[in-house]
């Protein structure tokens, strides 16, 4: 059995942690802490998991953590870049849940998290935690950085596209990517803020971050990533756009392209398919049909369709994933999952829960 | 493994059936009947469960079904009833998820059903399957009623208190029950009704069946079956209230009832806990605490809770839990478990979705 | 024109009476304070208002305050008792929808408020808010106590029997009464509480204020009032169990009764309907219809159901209101109307927003 | 007075109408039809207008109908165009709120609504009722083809643009226009469809006409008649994507557009604010605000914010509406005050109701 730390247990991340946890047949979450709740059962915190663990919220205690064979920050931003140095170097590896670990540009962390980076030698060796991108890495790494939601759905709806930019050896899609995304509200996480409210985001819908968003350079260093040397998209190329959705969760990024010549003579059905043809969670919907979030509900999938129409450039990718499991916290466990080199789907094999 | 045919696998129970089937270690669903569907993956009409089964429904064919060791009938009220005599005589258990089986009285059915019953001898055979009642008989039972989703949250609420009435030889509460009962849209079924529209129950709040609702009998005869030789309660001493809420799932039930002098000594919380102490998927809640139905969504639990006012003689017990599990799904299979001798939460060992 | 001052129009009866004010064709708002906004337009806070009205919130100022004909608190509790004495000794009206006016009992107010009354002398003159059972006195009133949302749906729900009780001069329901009541979130005000968040009350149902709740006691006074000379309901007598319903605007009351032989033998049908029938904005639905809290949406209508049952004692009264409208701030605008002899409807003819 | 008929007042966009022309001081609606509902009151079906409405359903009757001075259809498609002859050859002006005149090629009228039109001379004299566009027409009109909602948002959402580029005679944008369109569930009508209920809608997120949709040859009809002469798109330039949000009421409009080394050297803010300086109904918000939908619901507004950013060529519009007003009801009787000479804001000033 794996010995699982979590640090911070009190947020969605974190309750989903311990769901999916609490039934993996190869993890025990040994040890819970939360500063504000240290002594409490998170069962009492959360009831809907009385009768499934007996954990209670403990203070962090560095040298305790240590003795797990992983640990999860499911925290701020800011809070695992301090710990990872310790129990790294007494053989406890790391998946951050937060922003610590997923830009490599130490530039752009500080610009868009307005913190101070407390380990950059950690951080060029931290992989970022996308399996069906980085798994060799993701194997052998000490310290994920856990992709943020919307980068997931944006990079893996992208990625058969740039992939075989690369194998042709010339461009597919323009360089105008228009990624409107469209999130659930426990996105935002818990927090008592007053925009948060039911009866502000029910019955209604908004965006937000139009004006910049700390996922879209994200983005565009993963697209970067799968780019390699060839043609940079410039940041600009990339528009990003966030919108909150009256659901709890569920995420559904819209992806519109415009192809280049060489980009509409392709099959696109049909290269999404094979892209992805080994993949357990990523599903790519039978052409004309088209995926709703509800149909990955509580699950680690992420499924896409592609939609390309006659005489004209343009191309619709949709993808859809549950923001908490694929897009956070079923994702981290995948990444433990590759990490300890057990079947990626352990623990994971989750329906959704429809209707 | 348990051979596992369904019947109606289109409606919100039948895919239920499926996503808790198709994890269940010790059961397999070997066949899926739809007559409307026949031919037509169950992939393709729930793209939740896409990677998850490869199902196709068929045409009901009783000497196929009859290869099956059970049957789940997820039907409108009246299909079980004719094929129980033919799967039953071929050594094939039933377990009806409609109405066919619950009620005893042949008059109560027909008149509240508006059908003839096509198999009085096999009712009076057939067990009501609510475990924590009844595990004894559904272990033996050849043909299983399902209980409705509402006379599952009214008889675990009540039998506490009934079953201290037994054993007290008195009575504990006054004759007049109050069962208002409020439940998530799924248990209208899935049905292309105006009133089930999105826009005429989202942002709104209704009840229904106010004048007389099938569940009535139902409950008045399970708090019968507990009262046993006792002083029966009279139909209109009970009086059930449904109402419509706009969440998909979840059934939360407030029982209101007026304690004897005798009832007032009692320890209404330890008595409770004492009860149900040993039922895995009955959950009393701490004093103090009181459920909310999120915190069984998607699982198989029911969570009680009972409060007491000083200088009152009123009582309150609050029971939630997933319509479509406990109340429906679930309970099938936790009647089949039973029946097959597993351990009663093989393959029901689900944790709420929360958030 | 009156001249009306609104004190706290940063929450949702604030922002509601906003709304009616706005375009009421004898009223108008010349201030609106709020200490933590001051300076601040209010359509800047609340953009439905944009286009609709120019104030700005500034602070509170007794002296301007009294200018007005007539002010409105949509403050916490505790706030309008300190300036009812300089308000009226000034001329100037009072309507406060908290509740530092409802309970004429200081002992239930200090004891459910924890708070010392600051002028218990004004407080006895002041006149609970509730038009269909105090006309008379609101005309006459310089002070009003805004009835709470829950007591005016159980109060309104229950007078006709009540009334029918004293003319009658006999018993016509036992005095056990259950008042179940649901409302929207809106209820709980525009606080940011983590229990109120779209990812905590969506999608579920909960019950709270279980073992005793401040609308109790001013329910109870309710009927007392109503009751008059005649035999009185102890406290314990009125069993009254909120709850809170996935949706922002709406409360549903379900009134369970048990009816004497005497009620029995009324036509409660007729009953209400006659009782009713002058009342504009009372409306008893026609026999066998049963009201839905989206059929009041945005409008001061309250509709109410009456069900009784053959061969039953039983009867249930079903009651529904916008709780931001009827159940805050359209009645008080309902009273200002009465306090200055307006027609009751004026600026409040309000068609609910269906769908 | 003028007198209203409404043909099909059973769906939404006719009890909307019924909820507005009811308020409206100078029409009042003195017949309403419907087929399947004749003899029944419309306060029987819709309890909302109880107390608001005495009208009953009656049999289409085209010469009674004719006594009216203006109809408005409420109708499938295909309804007004067999009625529009008869009515304004007896003076009785016509505004249909399907699509029978709001496309002026039969062809594409024909290809996508599966429909021969049944009076194409009156088609070419009928004026495309948005009348921030068209007033002067509309005033003069006979026929008014009411618009489709989306194209409401997108044509207004882009018209400053647009104007621009024919006042300054160059591009200001590129010709590849992104509209990324999400609706709440009334724009699909109240139609019993099993895709439209509660339990498929709620808490998730879809999109559908992915592959093409009705109101992209409307949208691009009404972009090609305000670039009039100037360079026409070519239908693939424009690319629209709806989606399903699960809300009632509520239209968000994401126009994502690349502009040119002309169009960056604008000033959108001010370009926008100037645009639409004199119009009652549209309202810019400041810059660094966003609108919301919950910010219209129930009100005839529609609201824009425009976002450029530093270094980029992108800008992104956000138009919001609620989709049975401005995008429907509200607008088809904005259209009724321009004809009929009336102030254009006559009956129409809804204040949004928040929460």
């Amino acid at each position: 059995m794996i010995k699982v730390g979590i640090v911070g247990g009190t947020g969605y991340t974190g309750v989903e942690l311990i769901r999916l946890l609490s039934r993996h047949p190869q993890a025990q979450v040994t040890m819970l802490t939360s500063r504000s709740e240290a002594g409490r059962r998170v069962d009492d915190m959360f009831p809907s998991l009385r009768g499934v663990t007996d954990l209670t919220f403990s203070d962090l205690d560095e040298k305790k953590l240590a003795a797990c064979d992983v640990v999860f920050f499911a925290t701020p931003h800011g809070v695992a870049m301090k710990h990872a140095r310790f129990l790294t170097e007494n053989g406890t590896k790391v998946i951050d849940l937060a922003a610590d670990f997923r830009l490599q540009s130490l530039q752009d962390f500080e610009a868009w998290y307005k913190l101070e980076h407390a380990c950059p030698d950690i951080l060029k060796d931290a992989v970022y935690g996308l399996p069906e991108v980085n798994r060799d890495a993701i194997a052998k790494a000490k310290v994920i950085g856990n992709p943020g939601c919307y980068p997931t759905t944006a990079i893996l709806g992208l990625k058969p596209l740039i992939d075989a930019q690369n194998s042709q050896q010339q461009a597919l899609i323009e360089p105008w990517i228009i990624i409107d995304a469209k999130s659930g509200v426990s996105g935002a996480g818990r927090q008592a803020k007053m925009n948060l409210l039911f009866s502000e985001t029910s019955d209604s819908f908004s965006a937000y971050g139009v004006a910049g968003h700390r996922h879209a350079p994200e983005i565009t260093q993963g697209i970067d990533q799968i780019l390699g040397q060839s043609k940079r998209f410039q940041p600009h190329d990339i528009r990003f756009v966030p919108h909150l959705v009256p659901m709890i969760r569920g995420m559904f990024t819209t992806i519109h392209v415009r192809l280049t010549a060489a980009g509409q003579a392709l099959d696109l059905q049909s290269l999404y398919e094979t892209s992805y043809q080994n993949e357990y969670f990523v599903d790519v919907m039978p052409k004309g049909m088209y995926p709703d979030t509800r149909s990955v509900r509580g699950s680690n999938y992420l499924r896409i369709a592609v939609q390309t129409l006659e005489n004209s450039p343009m191309a619709t990718i949709l993808v859809v994933q549950d923001n908490l499991v694929k897009g956070a916290a079923g994702q981290a466990v995948q990444n433990m999952n590759v990490m300890f080199g057990l079947a990626e789907q352990t623990g994971l094999a989750l329906v959704a829960v429809v209707p």
